[in-house]
């Protein structure tokens, strides 16, 4: 996204069915516009973007919508026997079309993780407005992360890549298919102060603010569980020291695995390196272990 | 259960498929019957109750397994449409039949929860042995606790009662779909000792060691969301702070649940009551927010 006005901002929850807070976000705001309407001038459309895998308070029914955005899966012509191939494209057609034509400046999809993600701002582009006001937000709230997926637009899979600029807020930890109160008002406060900031933006205030110093993780590589040769079921667990330590350096060395039978796995590989999404209840079906991040000191 | 020797034991995991400590449990004992084979004189079978909702990872297929062991559901003649009362009717045969008949003497039934439940030990009737070897756990282990589901045996839908006496260790919090190192390595420890003192037990050493003080909290009532009247999404979360906190007290007037617009809502009712799963994510669906029971004080 360039410099210019962010005229239209979608808030989606329930990308994916069993991430709570967004579902209920959207829900209430729905019902009540008066939480919303007044924090910035831009035209905000709330979306419940999987209605069918909320209804089943799953992830998703047939495939997972999250990863159905990718232009490829965008232009197949027939229409799809799954579910939410279909709706991709339905979302598609509302908010995109995915380039530079779409109709929407910024998305927010809000998400929730199992792992102890803290409030993570997952960007997808180093655009300024989405790394300035993602900046001022890890000031503004406690255990608040920004991670960086570079990606080529056109080819990702996430919803948020339908419209010019977007952050996926992954809240966590929170049990899927359960609720929070704390993280669902830390998860409103957090959502309300990304549409105040755009309307900053859209005055050039933000822009004039001083920089900010911010981590940023950036996506280096995932991790699978081991698993025998041919496959089969994983061999191992999450280390006990590594569970729960998201964001934390690992060095090569360091324990990462622990067997059934109580062996260590150690950690061989580039270094530092800084995990996160560790052992998330979605990722074990994709054998993902943890994404494994590096850390770079940027001013924004 | 009365004062005679423990001859057979059952130990299973995964009656619910995506709690993932009892599953590999079972199949680690079952690659390695070393790991238990020496602890005790009884026979020890293994089961893997629910191969079908492991294999999908998912808690059940069709229906909730551990709800399909009443008496009236294991007597229904034809052959059910759902795989779980086929399979539930065939444990049945293997291990029971439920009643005076049965050839299990001893079922431990792994489980996991997501609530924070630490080593809870839930018993169904008050035997000595399982009474017995529960209190000495509670010293022998942290955070480890006595739950009492009073219950008519016959009509209790639990897997266990199909056995003579039964506990259901039931650990967290766990992820459901995930593993824990730390909870699967306790879990180990803490079947294997159940099985060691089965064997005291048998030499009639467990029935001379002196008595011990413990607390048992038993169910008194389960605790739904608060609900628009005639029916809907729930209104409310846990409250911010009671989330966590199984097995504290409970007292009129303190806070219960969070509304989506920052309400409190306060418990009214008997006092002191303890509530233990609390936000467990496969009670959503029951409606349970919760399990309110009574503690008492007693000597085993």
């Amino acid at each position: 996204m360039d410099m210019s006005l962010i005229n239209t901002i979608v808030v989606a929850g329930g990308t994916h069915g069993n991430e709570r807070t967004g579902v209920r976000l959207v829900q209430k705001w729905m019902e009540h516009p008066e939480c919303y309407s007044s924090l910035c001038s831009a035209k905000v459309d709330l979306v419940l973007s999987n209605p069918e895998a909320v209804r089943l308070n799953r992830r998703y029914r047939d495939f997972d919508l999250n990863r159905a955005f990718s232009q490829t899966c965008l232009d197949v012509n027939a229409d799809p026997q799954q579910y939410e191939f279909r709706r991709a494209k339905e979302l598609n057609a509302l908010y995109g079309p995915k380039g530079a034509a779409t109709k929407t400046d910024l998305l927010l999809d809000v998400h929730n993780t199992g792992s102890n993600m803290g409030n993570c701002l997952i960007v997808s582009a180093r655009d300024p407005f989405t790394m300035r006001a993602s900046a001022v937000l890890t000031q503004e709230f406690d255990d608040a992360w920004i991670y960086y997926q570079p990606e080529e637009r056109s080819a990702s899979p996430y919803f948020g890549t339908v419209a010019k600029a977007d952050v996926c807020i992954e809240i966590g930890p929170q049990q899927h298919g359960t609720l929070d109160a704390a993280i669902f008002e830390e998860t409103e406060r957090l959502v309300k102060r990304y549409l105040e900031l755009a309307e900053e933006w859209n005055r050039g205030e933000l822009q004039k603010r001083a920089p900010i110093k911010v981590d940023v993780y950036t996506q280096f590589k995932d991790l699978g569980y081991p698993k025998p040769q041919g496959g089969g079921a994983i061999q191992a667990m999450i280390h006990p020291e590594l569970l729960g330590k998201d964001y934390r350096e690992l060095k090569s060395g360091d324990k990462l695995f622990r067997t059934f039978d109580g062996k260590d796995i150690l950690y061989e590989g580039e270094s530092p390196v800084y995990p996160i999404f560790i052992s998330e209840p979605a990722y074990y079906e994709k054998d993902i272990a943890m994404s494994l991040t590096k850390k770079t000191v940027e001013e924004w």
